[in-house]
């Protein structure tokens, strides 16, 4: 075979033991491809840490001096694994974002790919080198680091695939593969063989980060072979693929990270208004969910986004009042789910039996997504083992 | 006043709360200065974790790949200090290395700075932000990243002095100027008011970390404005010029991190022999000291090139047996110190009288080096109190 992407996420390279994991987990597809390419993020928790220091500098730190921070992250871990493998007599190099260039839109902390222009990269591969690239960055038109939103690796590395006409992508992490639910909420989750990559988009959308969201559409888009597998076993992994025949549900997730705005002003709300503070908060690329207007505008965020929100609430929209509320968001996810309506007839049974109180629903052909105030694991196991065969 | 160039150790940038004291100062400048240009360095002990990090994968890590992992530092430090200018409302950018035009030689580990296009820097500067450049790194034709040595945070500084015709270049960290010993050494060790960039050359030759080598020699060949000076108060620190009239001795230096090298064959070597080892220890970026040989091959490194070295004996040169050994070189620095024979005899009466053991004398004419088994601290001070007035 000629060349396999291989993206390695932080909790792969947390440290020294585990990046030489790593690193003869590289060693063995070498001897199967002729080109190896490896992504990784930064180690273990770095990012978080790094935000969180910025954070104590400054509430809204400025976006494009946060590129310039976060990805020295991946500069550090990919450096680092480049350094073992040459000492294990394996050449390599790695390369930052530009260097691999990687060209981006200058929007910061969620730029998008433009473009790659591969030719260094090719160069390396064809004098034999594996190639590590720092993931989740690239550069913009201004020469200034860009960094591509949270999950932002598997972006890069789906994008190489694409670029470099690769075979293959793994995307490895510590889970071996994508579930039916999180392994830690419900015992009996079961591993998927294969998912298609609209249901894939459904369980990213739905705040499991087993596969970032761009990531998804780009292999939708290029129709490329990615595959989910752990780092840490040998285990077959799940195959994402075009299409599924049949409907049948694939995955529940419980997102606890939902809060809910509820902005309240002297009389309603009129459409310049509802417009104007939509148009803020996407123009602060501040992902909302579930947005209404009329006496109250209501929306979701997730958690990460709170501090951004409430700045733009204080200063921007100080004259209206606002009550900030936890919620959970409960993701049912299978292609043709909505096709079929004892799906639904069944989820709202086992809801209403143990008193959940749904406070609105979203539907598409592959997804039933439900805010809740709460709701317990039991209650979720309960739908699980009712929905998925 | 016009431009001014900042430098900032790592000590001086070691946590937040230190990079607020940075902060003001810089603040402080910029109220002065049109132009405000921030040299830093890796937050606190940054580099030397890193540098464990990577001998913990490789006992000789690839040279190219350390400068990747290490430059990563400065990254993290430069775009901390302009999130917080930033949030105290002081429009500033953090550039890299290359963001800022540096330009070095390809020597990983140990690069020259070749030139300096400051294009972007003066655009930046010209909008009216303070820029904050990452210390330590440039780049090379190939597009990687290099880095300058030890110390090269105030290399740095001072080419981005002369290449942007800077009025003057304050180098801070945590001591406020040049003193006559370590005043952790000697309690009544005095500030120089100011010193020549020779006797300067000497000081840092001799080990002393307050201000690297090659800026010495870039402030003298351009004529610079340097002044060394703490972070953490006003006082007025140490000016280095060109030149000053009269000899006095300026400062002792003991450093204890030197290790003598024999390597031993049967019968002598020969010319051939003798070059072949200098000239393949140079070509690996060991400074050697003290290099002699007939029956034995002898020289001096410092402790941080030991592992480098012993590589390089037990590879290239297996056939030579080599025995080492710590050693202690005392450095008494003062223009035209060689010129005044007292000087001489007072020091080799102090150390007679303490039975210090001299191995070997080297001299020039601002500087009297010795390399001693062992000299208490007692001693040291001994030969302060009496040659420093």
């Amino acid at each position: 075979m000629d060349t396999v992407v291989l993206k390695f996420g932080g909790s792969s390279v947390a440290d020294n033991k585990k990046i030489n994991i790593v690193a003869e987990k590289v060693i063995g597809f070498k001897s199967k491809f002729k080109n190896v390419v490896v992504v990784v993020s930064a180690q273990g928790k770095t990012t978080n840490r790094l935000i969180n220091e910025a954070i104590e500098l400054s509430k809204i730190p400025d976006e494009r001096e946060m590129d310039m921070l976060l990805s020295a992250g991946e500069q550090v871990s990919a450096a680092k694994l480049s350094i073992l493998l040459n000492n294990k007599g394996y050449n390599s190099i790695s390369l930052t974002g530009w260097q691999a260039g990687i060209i981006t839109s200058d929007i910061h902390e969620n730029a998008k790919i433009k473009e790659i222009y591969a030719g260094r990269l090719k160069k390396e591969l064809a004098s034999g080198k594996i190639v590590i690239v720092c993931g989740f960055q690239g550069m913009d038109q201004n020469q200034d680091i860009t960094t591509l939103g949270r999950g932002g690796s598997d972006t890069t590395a789906v994008s190489l695939e694409a670029a470099l006409e690769a075979d293959k992508c793994y995307i490895f992490s510590d889970v071996d593969g994508i579930y039916s639910a999180d392994p830690d909420l419900i015992e009996n989750a079961k591993k998927l063989d294969s998912i298609s990559f609209d249901e894939m988009q459904e369980i990213s959308d739905a705040g499991s980060e087993v596969l970032h969201n761009r990531c998804i559409k780009i292999g939708k888009d290029y129709d490329l072979n990615i595959i989910a597998a752990s780092t840490f076993t040998d285990n077959e992994g799940t195959k994402i693929v075009k299409k599924i025949e049949g409907s049948s549900i694939k995955s529940i997730v419980k997102n606890t990270d939902m809060i809910q705005y509820k902005l309240t002003k002297q009389g309603v709300f009129d459409r310049k208004e509802t417009y104007s503070v939509y148009n803020e908060l996407l123009k602060n690329n501040i992902p909302l969910q579930h947005y209404k207007s009329g006496r109250e505008i209501e929306f979701y965020i997730t958690k990460n986004n709170r501090n951004k929100l409430e700045n733009i609430l204080e200063t921007v929209f100080k004259d209206y009042k606002y009550i900030d509320s936890k919620k959970v968001k409960l993701s049912i996810i299978g292609s043709g789910i909505t096709m079929d309506s004892r799906y639904m007839d069944e989820i709202l049974k086992i809801l209403s039996k143990n008193k959940v109180e749904i406070i609105s629903i979203e539907s598409s052909q592959s997804k039933i997504e439900m805010i809740v105030n709460e709701i317990e694991d039991s209650v979720v196991k309960e739908l699980h083992d009712s929905l998925i065969k």
